[in-house]
């Protein structure tokens, strides 16, 4: 089985815009990303015969080659997003080479590898449960999921709209910050938050040694911010927003993919295909209580989150799992990682995972969360972390 | 897309032993049988990998082999033996040569297609839930779905073990009548049925033109039997029997194969998936009501079919429908298909489906059904029916 983060096939290269901010940079786009005169295989074998090959790159893709990046690349992804682990049943596992022999995290895989691995600076992934975020903290990398609604998504295929957002990877927070001023289109502001909340019942979720291991991490995070304190995340419990996020984002994916199945009936992992299967299944009611959990979710972050806050949790609540391994094991693994995930796909704020923390010897990532629309904050933030000073 | 009804690969040739009895006839089997040296693929990508190369030949191979068979290949079949149609997503949908642009019926399509073609005498199917007795219908041929648990099924790739069956196909009666005799390793009887059942619902369950195209090859069947009378089939419902079939053929499939789904996420065409997720997610109540409909099945057909008598119907209610039609289209299609096939899953008895008649231009099978091990006198009237004299 390939753990080639890249497709394959001939190599794509497009040069970017000469003189722009991110001239020098490289960058790799998940197959999710149309680039012209390329089909969008979208990590599943029938996808691209039934998606005519785009004539224009994806919104994203174009900001960074007109900012100056070169496109070296479309990588691996898991079939039409659907997956957080990163092993694809047609595609392999791209290799994460800060954990050999475990998952590199998805669906964003092929990305995040091919950024750790410094086989490109800048990648672009999809976030709709954890996509970007997942796979950052198992190879330890800077990503971003951005607010919801924020980004152009043109060219990106969707799965669950009310979810999806276009995020980014880099291995240092300078260039995390040139690819995120670019596809954000706002300058990163000098002043760091004011207020931390640290949220207790993610980090009481987290295996301890993951926890542990971030409180370094966390301490120094303290000593940048004048305030902080203990609060909660989700009061109702991070399982009941777990649960809502599986119901849902299920069903808007069977929505999304439902003509194409019915018309070509393609292959899929059998994992895969049951996901959408019990999306369609899903009844009513449940759908109905999902909604509501929701929206006491967006009510309590933006509670939690006014201008000038942020939050830290784990980013995952344990490092890459080993590959390989079969469902009934993954069942429970993918649960605990929603568990963490959750409020990204149903409150939409901006949400980054930074790296530098190592548990058993694979990277763990701590997850900073802001107000929607203060992701500039966050990647200040990830700046200050890493130069050790506001 | 292929449409051979062979494996691709290199071709698979074994001679039979000389002098037997069925010296100078070729036949093909369903890659759901073992030949030794050769895997089983099971019409899947990953069966294969999941399973060892087998040493010894199936029973039912090694049967032909020593009667004087030649084996010239192994042929295409629906994923793992879960389909009607004979459309198999990673292998293509074998040729209908009777019906150019329709499909050969399934899961033993390649069987059936090789067959109807005359790229070999004889076939080896299986049958579960219709599976040699659909592609019999839908290419013309004589088929047989024996009775339950009467032949040895060492070596042949299990679905639901309550309802397996081992069958064939060949194009002509004295050809089926050879094999048969191999077979069922008994000699075909000199007397015809003294008693023959009409079903009457299952007639009225047919579309109207494929009922009424049956009628000719029926009334040569009334005029071979001493005594005929009208009957139904299922009192209680054809429905509820196919409801039952339904019900219990995915949660033993679920059971059969789970293991192997569990270890290895295989790829599947979606239908598939959602066949076995389906399976899986059958409530406890469901699964007695339909053992309860099978108890009431089974004792039906003993009640309508002492020895001597026989019963016709429609083997299927319509000719082959198009290939490539889309879920939604095909959901009804394969509903009213098992219409009539549920009680051969269900109560085991033997089961032919004879040629001879068009609907529309295409083949439709009449079947007939005898008690449990009278499956010789049924191929005694496949003779009948063919040489026009009893």
């Amino acid at each position: 089985m390939r753990n080639d983060p890249f497709l394959p096939g001939p190599a794509i290269r497009i040069a970017g815009r000469a003189g722009g901010p991110l001239s020098g940079l490289s960058f790799a786009a998940k197959d999710l990303f149309d680039v012209a005169g390329h089909p969008t295989g979208g990590g599943n074998p029938d996808w691209a015969a039934h998606d005519p090959t785009p004539s224009r790159h994806a919104w994203a893709v174009q900001a960074l080659l007109d900012a100056g990046a070169e496109l070296v690349g479309k990588t691996v992804t898991d079939e039409v997003s659907l997956g957080i682990l990163g092993e694809n049943a047609f595609d392999g596992t791209p290799l994460n080479p800060a954990a050999p022999g475990h998952v590199p995290g998805g669906s964003s895989s092929g990305s995040a590898s091919a950024v750790a691995q410094g086989l490109c600076d800048i990648a672009l992934g999809t976030d709709t449960g954890g996509s970007v975020r997942v796979p950052a903290s198992f190879c330890g990398l800077h990503g971003i999921r951005p607010t919801h609604g924020r980004l152009d998504l043109t060219g990106m295929l969707p799965q669950a709209p009310s979810s999806d957002t276009t995020g980014w990877f880099a291995r240092d927070a300078a260039t995390f910050a040139r690819a995120s001023e670019v596809l954000l289109q706002e300058a990163i502001p000098d002043a760091v938050p004011m207020r931390l909340i640290v949220a207790t019942d993610a980090f009481g979720f987290a295996e301890p040694e993951t926890a542990a291991a971030l409180q370094p991490l966390l301490d120094r995070l303290k000593a940048l911010v004048p305030d902080w304190r203990e609060d909660l995340l989700a009061p109702g419990g991070l399982t009941a927003w777990a649960r809502a996020q599986r119901t849902l984002q299920p069903v808007e994916a069977w929505e999304t993919f439902r003509p194409w199945i019915e018309t070509h009936n393609p292959r899929m992992a059998f994992s895969v295909a049951r996901g959408l299967v019990l999306g369609a299944a899903t009844p009513e009611g449940e759908r109905g209580w999902a909604a509501m959990v929701r929206q006491e979710a967006r009510g309590r972050l933006r509670h939690l989150l006014p201008p000038g806050t942020i939050l830290a949790m784990p980013t995952t609540p344990f490092p890459a799992p080993k590959a390989g391994l079969p469902l009934p094991v993954l069942g429970p693994i993918r649960d605990a990682i929603l568990g963490l995930c959750a409020q990204g796909g149903l409150a939409g704020h901006p949400q980054i995972s930074i790296p530098g923390s190592l548990a058993d010897g694979r990277p763990v990532g701590l997850s900073l969360l802001a107000a929607r629309g203060a992701d500039a904050l966050l990647v200040r933030t990830a700046l200050a972390l890493e130069s050790g000073s506001p």
